[in-house]
């Protein structure tokens, strides 16, 4: 596949549906300077806008219009991307989805079912509604329209100045790293960051394929994929890249010092990143540059609930 | 006075100290595209941090320290400048702080006296301990070098390709709207946004002079002076600026709609300047620009306290 032109594409087919995220450069949050981007500004709070732009725009949406399952951000994601695209639009969300993640999943009009248990769950539920409604699955993370989609981020990131030599992103089902691995070919050395608590990624590297995990812990419903995605571990493995795992109290302390430095407001996946970087982790050589990419910011409670 | 000069020393002054804020673009706040300002990514989150390290790094401070009388955000600013800076630092804040602005505060190790009362009260003590110990007063907004680092929001926005004809700015003090004013020297519209219920620039400019204003609403503790400084109201008046008012319940709409569709969490003295957009205290001729900055981040109760 040649991700570049599939990235480029992407980018050109979402221009103007999607946030040009800032970018900023923090001294507070480490022991040196770190780039950051902040793409839990992007519309509907994570970068699972893009991934859901892109698929949209790229394929031919039937009348039964579209269907997702999503531990919250890319549910979220695709029923705003619907609506703006005037597409019909049904979202399966697992209860630990929660609250708040839910109520922005209804503001955007979509019709909601939510299911007991977890990610999993939902997704079998979304695969039957596919097949009996003829509705168009978008998939979280393991298909290539969402995983170029995803790609553009880092692109933008580089016109945007981009310095660093390494850059720690956080991984779930794979699809934001995966699209980083497919911009970057090796250009930068991508650091996965993943809770001990739900670590698809690594546990596949360790087993030489994707493997069932168990998930829990205070970003399960952001990065709680049961299984990593195919696109995003084959890119791994192809290039050799490293996982860093964080226990939950890191993610929580990340999430904290970034609020109290910058009054920057992430979800704990959004946080899980940095932790890598401020609970060592990952731990750079002396002259490494680093930027971290903050990835959502739907957390629960809602502060202005 | 050369404002200009004045801004280009602070600018060069603080670089580094600082952190240059992110920008943004919206399509979802509003009719038409709007660029905002995330000053309220500031170090102790708001543009005070500007004024602070400017005046502590333009002057000699002598061994009594420095002190500040603040709603908050500018003892925060003056507490962290001295910390980093390596000097002694007594805050003087009112009761209507809250208590998430008087923890910021306790955070950057600085002595903090909470007064009962308003703005004004705690301004009073300051001055008496000035006097008495010896130490350099800080002015939260009617200072040359105060306004002269404020000034530099608006010098490094431009710098990041700002393009908006008009600026929406909230007006507490005038510090901020003062250094916009003296950078901007009319080549572009400023328009100052303040509360219905603290307007200490419109009624100034109503009587012609600064006059003594009631203080109360959402923003009060942020947006509260009882006097509009007096550096603000000549250049307000010089240059012509029109005020526009808007009612508490319109200011936290405001808030709102930035956390909904951006997940940016303002304090609502952040969210007054969009407000008057939003509300139409402020509407633009077709085919004006517009452009709002985000002040302030130190919302109550601490989302994550």
């Amino acid at each position: 596949m040649d991700w570049k032109s599939e990235i480029e594409s992407a980018a050109a087919r979402i221009k103007g549906h999607v946030v040009q995220t800032p970018v900023m450069r923090s001294d507070a949050l480490w022991d040196r300077d770190i780039e950051l981007k902040l793409e839990h500004l992007q519309h509907t709070g994570s970068f699972k806008a893009r991934g859901a732009f892109n698929t949209l725009t790229a394929l031919d949406v039937p009348a039964g219009g579209v269907v997702a399952a999503s531990g919250g951000n890319h549910g979220a994601a695709v029923a705003f991307a619907a609506s703006r695209l005037g597409h019909r639009a049904r979202i399966f969300v697992p209860e630990i989805a929660g609250p708040s993640k839910i109520a922005l999943i209804e503001r955007t009009g979509a019709d909601l079912t939510v299911v007991p248990g977890e990610y999993a769950d939902a997704l079998a539920l979304a695969q039957r509604y596919e097949a009996e409604q003829g509705a168009m699955q978008v998939h979280a993370y393991d298909a290539p329209h969402t995983v170029a989609g995803q790609g553009t981020v880092l692109r933008e990131w580089e016109a945007q100045g981009l310095e660093a030599d390494t850059l720690l992103i956080a991984v779930g089902g794979g699809g934001l790293i995966a699209g980083a691995l497919a911009w970057a070919q090796g250009a930068r050395k991508i650091v996965a960051v993943e809770p001990m608590s739900c670590c698809a990624l690594a546990k596949a590297l360790e087993a030489g394929e994707p493997v069932d995990v168990p998930v829990s812990g205070v970003a399960a419903n952001a990065l709680g994929a049961r299984r990593i995605g195919s696109i995003c571990f084959d890119l791994a493995r192809q290039k050799e890249t490293k996982v860093a795992l964080v226990p939950d109290g890191a993610i929580l302390q990340a999430q904290m010092a970034l609020w109290q430095s910058h009054r920057v407001l992430v979800e704990p996946a959004g946080a899980c990143a940095l932790a890598a970087l401020q609970w060592g982790a990952y731990v750079p050589d002396p002259g490494e540059r680093v930027a971290v990419l903050l990835c959502g910011g739907n957390i629960a409670p809602d502060p202005l609930g």
